[in-house]
């Protein structure tokens, strides 16, 4: 496996593979790989010839209240977990190499960015969609896999691929759970043990979301009260949203249609978790 | 010639190119071409294999009171010299093409954007920024060239390319002038040819600012009222700004240095005009 720091070098080798025709896949991460990135990179490496995982705690994307000085950075597992599922390439830039003297472009998709995360994390998305832009400009995929989990980033990257005619396919991945289920995420490490157990209850409330929809409630604000009267037992959670939306625009819905996706933020002490559930109603028949 | 309309159509063409490891040039514009297109295209003929002229009225970087209706579009014209030229490909995308229904994405570049230009047209440049990195997106050229006539769009398009490592190498040619001087433009035919004959002293002015630059003087201000001296013999014309800067960062200078753009914008009835002149000084010896 080939470690490339330098943006240029990523460059020069996408460059090499374009020209033999080699079809280049892309896992974007900020590393702190857990197994909803592993389940991204096998399914990567079922599509394409060269694996990159480009591995960059991406400054532009965190607001100055949050965790980018502790983000975890636990590089030599990362590095080992790539090289066991076949990685060929890990992409690690420095934010100088990425954001130079005199770096100014930003990227926005302020319809897709306006709610939900966008709402409460007023930058992160303009962080997010530059940061993909600079990365498939640096290593030309043709295909890039992201997780469901960050259900909005999926949306406006897809959007954002769409609208400047990037031309890389985009995979989204179901999300990967621990056995609880709890959603996977870097920043599970943050939770003491009791809150890990507290945590679980944000995923409860999606599943009563889920459950009242498919006993046939299509109320959206009767929807948002079972899944709000879920969290509310869990006295030490608190809400930022939970929302039931159009799985493609992310605009709120006051009344269910055959395919929803429930989201919802929560915060557990200092930390924020997030979580989504797709509910995809069997066709009734018109009888 | 082939001549394509459809993005798709476009992309698949380029991916083909790049496959075959044919070497792609674009000359990006607006149509109405004229010998300041030529001398784009003649010079891209010599930098590539597969010569991609896009034409394409970008409503996105017009204002609303600006000349989106009236801009001139002699289609056949324009196809007739591409053929003399030997462009391989006119891309001629529809604005429904480019900008679907729910497109959002906008690239922003604050600084270089936020003088000039940028200042009294206050959404051109993000358009212009939005769509240069679409056309690059679909026609994938190493090499774009540009004119020096629009200056801080030159700017401007070359820190967008490093800013998103879009890997397309910059060629920007000198401003091609009618015999009198006046620089080569798609909007000179709205001119009478009264104002025509008018228009020039905004080229004499950046060419008395120049002088005075050669003959020692070094202060900012000193040179500006060169220039606006000789403008102001001419009451048919307004001046927008005339300004002395740095030619990287656009900043306004208050001495000459060793290399300075001169750039003027003027107004004759409802016509807007811009022109610059480099100027790059000799080292003095440190005698």
């Amino acid at each position: 496996m080939k470690i490339i720091r330098s943006a240029t070098g990523m460059a020069v080798l996408s460059q090499r593979f374009l020209r033999e025709g080699v079809r280049i896949g892309l896992v974007p991460t900020m590393g702190a790989l857990h197994d909803g990135h592993r389940a991204l990179i096998r399914e990567a490496r079922l599509r394409c010839d060269a694996l990159v995982v480009s591995i960059f705690v991406n400054p532009t994307q965190f607001g100055p209240q949050e965790d980018l000085a502790k983000y975890p950075r636990p590089i030599a597992h990362d590095h080992a977990m790539c090289r066991k599922e076949g990685v060929d390439v890990c992409f690690e830039p420095t934010a100088n190499a990425m954001y130079p003297n005199g770096f100014q472009t930003v990227v926005t998709l302020p319809t897709v960015a306006r709610r939900w995360e966008g709402e409460i994390r007023p930058h992160h998305f303009s962080g997010v969609a530059t940061v993909v832009t600079k990365l498939f400009g640096i290593v030309r995929p043709q295909v890039a896999l992201f997780g469901q989990k960050d259900f909005q980033q999926s949306v406006l990257v897809r959007q954002l691929v769409k609208d400047l005619n990037l031309g890389v396919e985009m995979v989204v991945c179901p999300t990967v759970r621990e056995t609880d289920g709890l959603a996977m995420s870097s920043r599970n490490v943050y939770l003491s043990q009791e809150e890990q157990v507290r945590a679980i209850t944000l995923y409860k409330s999606l599943r009563a979301g889920a459950e009242v929809i498919r006993r046939g409630v299509t109320d959206g604000k009767a929807v948002q009260s079972a899944m709000a009267h879920v969290l509310k037992k869990e006295p030490a959670i608190t809400i930022d949203y939970l929302a039931l939306c159009d799985p493609s625009t992310l605009e709120p819905l006051c009344d269910v249609t055959s395919r929803v996706v429930l989201l919802g933020a929560v915060r557990i002490g200092s930390v924020r978790l997030i979580d989504n559930l797709l509910v995809t109603l069997p066709r009734r028949s018109s009888k």
